[in-house]
């Protein structure tokens, strides 16, 4: 492992997320409501340290796969505790394992909070809870390849640990300019999200704060009753479509840009999607009709608003989802666990995955049945590589390993299992909101300390997909540190 | 598909299956509780149609892989039809489907139950209940293997379609041979287990009802309380340890007989399962210890009862553990999961696929830390295939889509997540009790008819390790039939 190069970048990382910072400092600048202060020391402290890690001489520039790892878990932890620093100073959360917990949150999109309320709270931090799930939807490092001058081809190490999904997408050769353009269109459906909110009516505050959050796919909102606290259809359609859109693989748009519109169509990933979401808006719709709404238009409106919420993993909330019935909270959690698509801003273990995973299961009855012939795993008219396939299923079982760890850790605090084993499903799956005393009117805040930082590793474990985190974890990773 | 020699091999089955009730005839004949006719009538139905079966010309004789599934898959649905006539026919039982659920939890070694109390019904059905445990434990299939004259090379292919575990282990090259040394294994210990149980002082009839429950890793209690209800120590702690002795491996009692006692702690499966089952005991009893229990001594004791009970699948209860606190309920629920050894009576996913599986994880981090080396999975000091690592992560999968579909379709019903949760990971892991309405307490009598009978698949899928199951759901198997 090659530590001076992943300081030097982590100082890189710093600075970027120093800038990030900006916006809320205006933020709170404008509003003036004491908040600032607390934004000014943080970007000073990390100006400061990031600087001084730039500064470290580099010997061999060359990034290996396991130096990529190293520099977006450190580079994820490390400015998820300097996130944490506006709400612990300003003293918006007075315990900073939940300042810690509610920045992890927000970068990593999830979006569950340890807030009661939020309401109270200022402007300023409010602004850049949301901004968090911005930048951390498309990625922090990302935008760092994006802005860097000129980025080597061993950055790819880089993106590939950040970018969800089993084959992370460079749209042209060079990583800088794939990520460039990641960026730029991220921002442009941002903009476009804007304005159909602001044309709605949204004052232009909230359109903000929800228009980051949806974007990212992260879910904080600066209301206490979520998207709900609207009671607006408008408002919860325009949000329900774009959470669907940010959780399409974003090299699907590339394409459509190039003239390739078919291609999204014809995407296998794409189409499980659609699929899997229109049943599970149908499906909920018919369920909760008759028990929970009284006309089929509310039912469709809310299984809508809730499927794309939950299968984006974005989190926010038109309605108290953990009062329907079992089978609509089933599909609920279902989805939680699936997510959206790879290359997208939204978290889960991805749908691409999932047609695989279905093949494997074709491909093992047509070996029972025709042991003679030979199978193998067809992917967009391609064959998939049986080390692609093998990484695929053992993801899958790696994801349901840490998910148990971390619930068996949080279990000692008591509470009951449906609250439990949602609630890490909800934070590993970079979700938001779960059920019982997670569900979307409540909050982590009742877990215990240890228990809060096993929900941040969880989140980081999702939305960096497990082996980035792992590696910290295996001592055969600190056998080889070079100083 | 060659359906002739498959209908044979399953009139065959049918008359072994008659055999296998005229112990349960007899208790009947003793007790004289009118449930006599039900057997009588039964037993006469399965010879005659059996033996139609049998007299089926068979043109080729050689069995392939599919066939043997499909022997495997069809002799368990039959055999459990008829195995439910006798509950249903004695009206002890009078719904046909509940009759079904109760045959199909005996034969695969579940012991989940519709009935809200047992103690009323005829010595002899509740004889039958706890018999199909002790049949449905070892097999069937192996049963007539060990029984025909004669078995062909072919044969194989339905050994391994019923034995579970990813590697089906012959102990002699003949597989008639292997198959009456594993039954021998099984009587022999099953014995021992009643000498055990009789010194104790338990009564005969109960001591035979609960040895062979015990043995099949079942868990049909003539009991309402289940073990419990004796509040006895020592029945406890001999029926705890036999539960541990039947969820081993087989092949390395075999092997223990031949003289190599060394080999069964060597056994990496061996190992994790005695590490997972003493891990479980000591958490639960530092966690039950002063909420539950009052002294160390009464908190191991029914610790170890508990992990004994769940982790071999086996689903007797010494206590309502449905009310220990979540850490302890966590544990047992992910034992429901891991199950106990390949070969062995007990179900669950089985703990020679979880070495595996983390093996796999420890070569993805190889993989990345040093991506030139190349990093094979080694078990007993050899190299494991790909193909069989590929199979078993299938496995991994394949087991939670089961489950996920079972658990929709059940959720319908409309009861808590918790209840159905565990109703399912408990009959597709031929566990018996879950947590909530289907505790050790309850039963699953509230159910609905169609979520009795997808328990009832689940269960089989799980006893037979889905795919013999599953190729009769798929278009590609029913294509190739030939009459």
């Amino acid at each position: 492992m090659n530590f001076r190069l992943i300081l030097k970048n982590l100082g890189i990382v710093m600075m970027i997320g120093a800038a990030a910072m900006l916006p809320s400092l205006i933020v709170s600048v404008i509003y003036a409501q004491n908040d600032m202060i607390a934004f000014l020391i943080t970007i000073f402290l990390m100006v400061a340290l990031g600087y001084c890690m730039f500064r470290i001489p580099v010997r061999n520039k060359n990034i290996y796969t396991r130096d990529g790892f190293a520099i977006a878990s450190m580079a994820w932890i490390l400015l998820s505790f300097f996130g944490a620093l506006p709400f612990f100073l300003s003293g918006c959360i007075p315990s900073f394992v939940d300042a810690f917990f509610e920045s992890v949150s927000g970068f990593t999109t999830t979006g569950s909070s340890i807030l009661r309320e939020v309401e109270s709270l200022p402007k300023g931090i409010l602004f850049w809870r949301s901004f968090t799930n911005w930048i951390g939807g498309m990625g922090i490092l990302v935008m760092m390849l994006a802005v860097l001058p000129e980025a080597g081809a061993t950055t790819v190490q880089i993106m590939k640990a950040e970018s969800p999904g089993p084959d992370p997408g460079k749209l042209v050769p060079k990583i800088g300019q794939s990520a460039k353009i990641l960026y730029n269109m991220y921002t442009v459906l941002t903009f476009i999200l804007i304005i159909l909110l602001l044309i709605g009516g949204m004052p232009l505050y909230d359109t903000l704060v929800h228009a980051f959050s949806t974007a990212g796919t992260g879910g904080f909102s600066n209301r206490n009753l979520s998207v709900g606290a609207y009671d607006n259809a408008y408002y919860e359609i325009v949000i329900a479509v774009f959470m669907f859109i940010f959780g399409v693989n974003f090299s699907l748009y590339y394409q459509a840009i190039k003239g390739n519109i078919k291609n999204l169509f014809k995407d296998e990933e794409f189409r499980f999607y659609l699929f899997a979401f229109i049943g599970a808006v149908l499906l909920m719709s018919w369920n909760i009709y008759g028990s929970i709404f009284d006309n089929i238009w509310e039912s469709l409106r809310h299984s809508l608003f809730q499927a794309s919420t939950i299968m984006t993993t974005t989190g926010f909330s038109s309605t108290n989802f953990d009062l329907w019935p079992s089978f609509s909270k089933s599909i609920l959690v279902m989805l939680m666990f699936i997510g959206a698509s790879a290359g997208s801003t939204a978290g889960g273990i991805k749908c691409v995955r999932f047609v695989l995973l279905f093949k494997t299961i074709k491909r093992e009855v047509g070996r029972i049945i025709h042991p003679r012939s030979v199978y193998t795993v067809k992917y967009g008219g391609k064959t998939v590589d049986n080390d692609v396939l093998s990484g695929i299923m053992n993801y899958f079982f790696v994801y349901i390993v840490v998910f148990s760890a971390a619930l068996l850790i949080i279990s000692l605090d008591g509470f009951d299992f449906v609250s439990n084993f949602t609630a890490v499903a909800a934070t590993i799956g970079n979700v938001g909101p779960g059920l019982g005393i997670v569900g979307p009117m409540g909050s982590f805040a009742d877990y215990s300390d240890l228990s809060k930082i096993v929900f941040s590793f969880a989140m980081l474990f999702g939305r960096l997909e497990i082996y980035p985190m792992l590696i910290l974890f295996t001592p055969m990773f600190w056998k080889r540190v070079n100083i």
